[in-house]
């Protein structure tokens, strides 16, 4: 056995059992033992950013690592932008990076590069495998960190030698510590917070605190304490809809957070950063996005145990088995007339079905769709957490992978969509049961919004042109129809919610661009 | 004057003109720099790999830096694999990377990454600016880094706030050290060498050596002495066709690089790396595609005065004035029948205008395209250097935006192509003179070759799926369109021959896809 071979079974062992791929030469012995050891789904890529942004959206969906397959150092640093996402999402990834033989490496071949130097920015994990016995427990260990914590990234590196060497045999699966458990003091404390705080309290989540049965325990706290409750801007998975806890979030305009969170003076946190941090600094305005004088309470960290430290807290309240049920929404219908990013919200909400998966990267077009959302039917919300743009059609093309029976719905920006359109490919070549909308503004919408609120004035020619998609404009169905997937492009409303129910029907991926 | 107009004035006296752009929020303050102060000529990527690699094509054609306006650490990873082949070309290029306010950093917002962690093992200068008033001499730095040695990558990060506060003004350029020339003694030893070599020597040359008049003066030397001339097998630019010195480039493939290279015994490298390194390593194969037994004699490294070396050695051996011609080469006749490769080759040689730029990311599909088109019409030829795919589309648009009038053929593999499509759309929006010919053999060829060279036997079905471009087949002409370039797909020579000759008389963008 290889230490390919020896990889491939560790992986198994540790229960990574889906590889997204983008194989180059120094991978091909890794690319064999994929092949002659059965176990491992290998999903192709055709550009390492979907690569990484598949594997989050798989990770995200499992809670449980995929494995990565990316060549050599710069073909790793076109995964750093959605690895960077997913680090924030605390997606746990395995990467497995191949690399020049050891041996070869003084030689500095044209491909040769700093590999551990580019993964350390995007990895909480760096290894580089330094003979083909040492693979198995290098991999068993990358497994362990991808699942420690809130979960990892993990990059091995793999010189090629280490690969076609003859190995030991498989590792089995590392033990992982369990996460850390709140406080009595922290729980005590938290339950005092709020009790005291009343409406000048918030519970302010994030991470697995906004699955359903947390959230439902935020709601049972809530009316408990009659506190807020405020989720992060950017999250890796919120479970929403009808029967469950309405939860807004920290808006992403820095003058609008403030005035949603100017009223709150105490803060319990759980598994969420607080304060919240403005996505950009901006002359003048402040960092944080709560008043200066509200105090911070964590309760848990993203990496300890958030569901339990909710139970705990609920248990200090009194309120663990009370009686809760979400507010009444009422159904989302659908809407008619003009084509605007808000109708397409409530139709979307009308017509998508139980159980869908979102996938958000609408930017600017989609600041609405949230809240028209919360009485759709149950289903789960991805968002891009790192604000590095073209996650939107991976993490789609990953959920879908990770939950075939479930409808994934893509609200794609199109300047965004532009970096990975890759990920189409995918979704055809995997028949993928993804619906994509692209909000085809034909501009960087957001970087309109902030040349102003950078305080740039009266910009000319030269700016405009910096910021805008036309010219020529982009032509969402002809590029898909080029990646193997079928699409249409709609100007009224009646069209969309023609085509997108036909959709929520069908299986399969499809594009609808919305001439916005 | 704030930091951002003081580096756009500095970039202007400094002789960067020219700025290939994907701005984000913390650039905002540059962008209008740039609006206001005329003078710079910004080109939009949608997609940072389309702006490195640009701004690699450009630089190679031009000899001078262009700068790249970049966002944060993420959008700056996505830039790094073009970087990584620009870096291998030596080609110069000043990075402006934007990223958080200083002040700002330590919230870690959702894109703080560390920027010059992402930046070092892609550039040979990093340096983040400190405050506003540091900006202008910062810039100056690097551009005169750019400009240093062979040409160089320099990356200045750019904390938004120091765009934003206010700046004394510009730098001037800073003087650029001229690059060291080869001593009289490694004169002396490199013209003994060669006469006493005779075939058995081979003069072997990289960077500027493979210019015209460099070329010719090393075709004296031949004549002179009875030595070999090779250049390496990757190259930044080659200046080649009829009357010009053609020159065989060491072949990919180590086996046949070797069978090549078997008579070496001494080797005069002149602004080449020597001994030539295998791309990859093999098991059971060697690292280098020298013999072992071969002398090495450097004459000038690749930041030193290679020009001047080849004059110096032609002038100590006596042939510096000699009469001198190119072997003359038939004028090449464009090829019917059936749709290949070579017969591709053969028209586009046939067919080419004079003083055409060849970008060349053709892999498999090009190998034997070099060979016969040494009897073209003067021509460039670049190259991927760094083998990092992906750079072809981009070259070509650099390297037009560089050189207005002439026309530029991209000879693309179809995998490759895959990684930086986004291209297209900045060559139709500045109406390139871009004829791009897509190898579409619908498979990464490279790799199945791999598979068998590492040793890999009888793939199966995993394996062969993540070589395999095809299900579903890109259909690369809606592809092209739907970014704004039209395009046909042709399967027999004659259609070739009557669509590229036509396009060679047009202007504008276009594609080719090659029914391989």
């Amino acid at each position: 056995m290889n230490g390919a071979e020896s990889l491939v079974r560790t992986l198994l062992a540790g229960g990574v059992d889906t590889c997204f791929t983008n194989p180059g030469t120094s991978e091909m012995h890794f690319v064999a033992a994929l092949d002659h050891v059965p176990g491992v789904r290998c999903v192709l890529g055709l550009f390492e950013g979907v690569v990484s942004g598949m594997a989050d959206g798989y990770g995200r969906m499992t809670c449980k690592p995929a494995a990565t397959l990316l060549h050599c150092g710069p073909g790793l640093a076109n995964a750093g932008a959605n690895l960077h996402n997913a680090r924030r999402a605390n997606t746990p990834i395995v990467n497995i990076v191949g690399d020049h033989a050891t041996y070869h490496v003084r030689y500095d071949a044209p491909l040769g590069a700093d590999t551990e130097g580019i993964a350390r920015p995007f990895s909480h994990w760096v290894r580089t495998a330094v003979s083909a016995r040492s693979v198995a427990a290098d991999a068993a260990a990358a497994i362990a960190a991808a699942r420690s914590g809130a979960g990892q990234i993990a990059s091995l590196v793999l010189p090629a030698n280490t690969a076609w060497d003859e190995a030991d045999g498989p590792a089995g699966a590392l033990p992982v510590p369990p996460r850390r458990k709140a406080s009595a003091a922290a729980v005590d404390n938290a339950a005092r917070v709020l009790r005291a705080g009343g409406a000048s309290a918030v519970l302010f989540l994030g991470g697995p605190a906004l699955r359903e049965v947390s959230l439902a325990m935020a709601g049972r706290i809530a009316a408990a304490t009659g506190c807020k409750v405020m989720a992060q801007g950017a999250n890796a998975r919120i479970e929403r809809g009808r029967g469950r806890l309405p939860v807004e979030r920290v808006p992403y305009v820095v003058d609008v957070a403030l005035a949603a969170t100017a009223d709150f003076k105490r803060c319990v946190a759980v598994g969420a950063k607080a304060p919240p941090v403005a996505f950009f600094a901006y002359p003048g305005k402040p960092s944080t996005l709560f008043p200066v004088d509200c105090d911070i309470h964590a309760l848990a960290q993203p990496d300890e145990d958030v569901e339990d430290s909710l139970l705990q807290l609920a248990d200090a309240l009194g309120c663990r088995g009370a009686a809760w049920a979400a507010p009444a929404a009422p159904k989302a219908e659908k809407a008619s007339g003009k084509l605007t990013p808000d109708a397409v919200a409530l139709s979307v909400a009308a017509l998508m079905p139980e159980n869908a998966i979102i996938a958000d990267e609408s930017v600017t077009s989609g600041r609405a769709f949230f809240g028209i959302t919360h009485g759709a039917p149950p289903h789960d919300w991805l968002q891009i957490t790192g604000g590095s743009i073209g996650c939107g059609l991976p993490l789609a093309a990953g959920a879908a992978v990770a939950c075939p029976d479930r409808k994934v719905i893509g609200l794609q920006a199109d300047g965004s969509a532009m970096y990975t359109p890759q990920a189409l490919w995918t979704m055809a070549r995997e028949k993928l049961d993804c619906c994509i909308i692209v909000f085809a503004n034909r501009k960087y919408a957001i970087l309109l919004g902030e040349l102003m609120n950078v305080g740039a004035k009266n910009p000319g020619r030269t700016a405009l042109d910096m910021l805008d998609l036309g010219r020529p404009d982009i032509g969402w169905v002809s590029l898909a129809r080029g990646l193997g997937v079928d699409g249409v492009r709609v100007d009224t409303m009646e069209a969309f919610n023609d085509v997108f129910a036909a959709q929520m029907r069908a299986r399969g991926p499809f594009l609808i661009e919305l001439a916005l």
